[in-house]
Order: structure tokens, then sequence, then C-alpha cells
């Protein structure tokens, strides 16, 4: 049960909590947007995996799930694409350059100072420009934000895969800015 | 050093990355105004209290040290302010509200599910309210993920308290939106 008053059923995640204030819910879903949807030469497909491997290590069960299934929908992914996010990708190819960004989004989950310079060398290594880590750091370090303000209130998710599959599709076709 | 090319050395810590990316600058610059600076029944010193709190155990000194000189410039308080953050107000006296609180935004800092409802139990003793309660996790959240932005591309700051007082005396005066 939610630790405050929510219409959470309903609404489930974070977005019970975009409906119950409404000031702070227009800069979160704007980062959202900019971050995940906005120009950039990442896809919105990888971008999504890293907030999703960054969500399912923060053990967020609604923003792995819901962010799983927006990449799985930009990438032609079913379901199973939710699992493979929890095992670090082992069924899914990942570019030697997404390989190394979503190493540094996993050091930024633990901790600003955990990622190292040799951890930046390697991405660069692998073609990886400055605004690429730059987006990488800020997609992780946002969605250790989102990950804690959605457990951190107690909100209530769905449990299985299946239930995220329609909003995947959803977030990748209209956006973040809907609610 | 930072992992990318900023211009930290004359805008230190978060300042070198809201200039390199201005689209993100915005969301970011307005969520800080709006959770420490906007309408609340929580004062504003007390919500950079716990903005500087939850920065230094996430051991991020750039916001720490801003956050607790916004903190000192709000209540009236000299740098050594910034010291008695660190030890969890030992010196500064802290209404029992608020105790409460900064005990829910520690545990949102280790991780969302580490707040309990016995956490959230013992706020609403002391009178704290659901927007305050949600306002405390959001705070907690929202620096979780400033301090990993700041840390995670290994941005350059001061090291005394000093260097911060002007600082936090125009986040007070100012607040977030002038960058």
């Amino acid at each position: 049960m939610p630790h405050i008053q929510l219409l959470n059923d309903q609404l489930p995640g974070i977005v019970g909590l975009l409906d119950y204030r409404r000031e702070t819910a227009q800069p979160l879903s704007a980062l959202a947007e900019i971050l995940l949807r906005g120009d950039s030469t990442l896809s919105s497909g990888e971008r999504e995996m890293i907030a999703s491997y960054v969500s399912f290590k923060n053990e967020c069960h609604f923003c792995h799930s819901s962010h799983g299934a927006a990449a799985a929908a930009h990438l032609n992914k079913d379901a199973n694409f939710l699992d493979d996010i929890k095992l670090g990708f082992v069924k899914t190819p990942v570019s030697a350059k997404l390989r190394a960004l979503l190493n540094i989004a996993a050091h930024v989950q633990q901790g600003g100072k955990k990622v190292t310079e040799a951890d930046v060398a390697a991405a660069r290594k692998e073609g990886a420009t400055d605004r690429e880590i730059h987006d990488t750091v800020l997609i992780a370090a946002a969605f250790c934000m989102y990950n804690r303000y959605v457990d951190g209130l107690g909100t209530w998710a769905p449990p299985g895969n299946d239930a995220y599959m329609p909003m995947g599709e959803r977030l990748a076709k209209e956006g973040y800015m809907g609610y």
C-alpha cells in the first residue's frame, strides 16, 4: 500500500505520483522526454535499455518493467526481453559501445564516485562521444531518482511482464508528456 | 578532472554541467526550484537541510556544501553549520517532525524500498502531512540524481566550506533558475 493517499490502483507506479503533484510532474516528465526521446545519437531503444537496466539494479519493478517494455517496443522485442534485461543482455545483441555505456550506468547506480577514468576510456575506445557519456550518466542518475520516488512512497505496480507491454508501446509512440 | 569537456574551472560542480547541456538544465533547475523554494509547509531552510544531508550521505562534496550554505543563508547560520550537517545536526536544534523526515530521507538515500511503514508512521506522529512526506521523499530522491550527475562526470568543486557561503546566499535569495 502506498505511504500516502494516491489513486494508485488506477494509476500504478510513478503515474499515481505524477497525478498527486502536478507541479513536480512537469519537470520530471520533461526530463524523461528529453533524455529518452529527445535528439541523440543513441537510439531511444538503447536509452530505454539503460533506464530499465539501472531500474532493475535499484530493484524498482515498475520502472524496470515499463521502460523495458518501452525498449521492447522500440526494438520490436517481446515480453521475454524484460527478463533478458535482468540478466544483463545475454540473449540480446548489444554493440561494444552500448555495452561500455551500460557499464558506466551500472557504476552510476552504485554512486557517482564509482565511475572511473577507465570506464570512460573504455567507452571512448568504442566510439562514445562526450554527449553520449554525459547522457548515459544523467539517464542512470535520473533513474536513481525515479526509482527511489516510486518505491520510497510504496507505490503499487502490476507483477508480470505482460501487463507492461501496452504501456511500453504507448511510451515509445507518445512519450512522457501525457500525464 | 571532469570526464568530459566542460568549463568546470569557472563553473564548478553541477554549474558546468547545466552550462554544457542547456536542454536538460531547464527541467533539472525547475525541479530544484519547486522542491526547495516553491510553496510548502516546510521552510526552505528545512528543505535545504534535507538536500544537503542526503548529498553528504552520497559523498557529493559540491552538493552537500552548496545546499548546506543555502540552508545556512535561510537560517542565519555561519559556515560551521556545514560541518554540523555532516554530524547529523548535533548542535542545531531540529524539530521532532524534521528529525523524522530526515530519517525518511536517509532511508531513501539507501534505496526506495528502505523506507518502512514505521518510518512514515513516526513522521505522521510528529505531525507530518502527506505532502510533506511526499516532498521529503522526492527531495531525497532528486539529490540521489544530482549527486550522481555531479560526481559521475567527475566535476571539480572548491574544497573548503567558506567558498560556498556566497553561493548559498545567492541560491537562497535568487534561486535555481539563473543558470
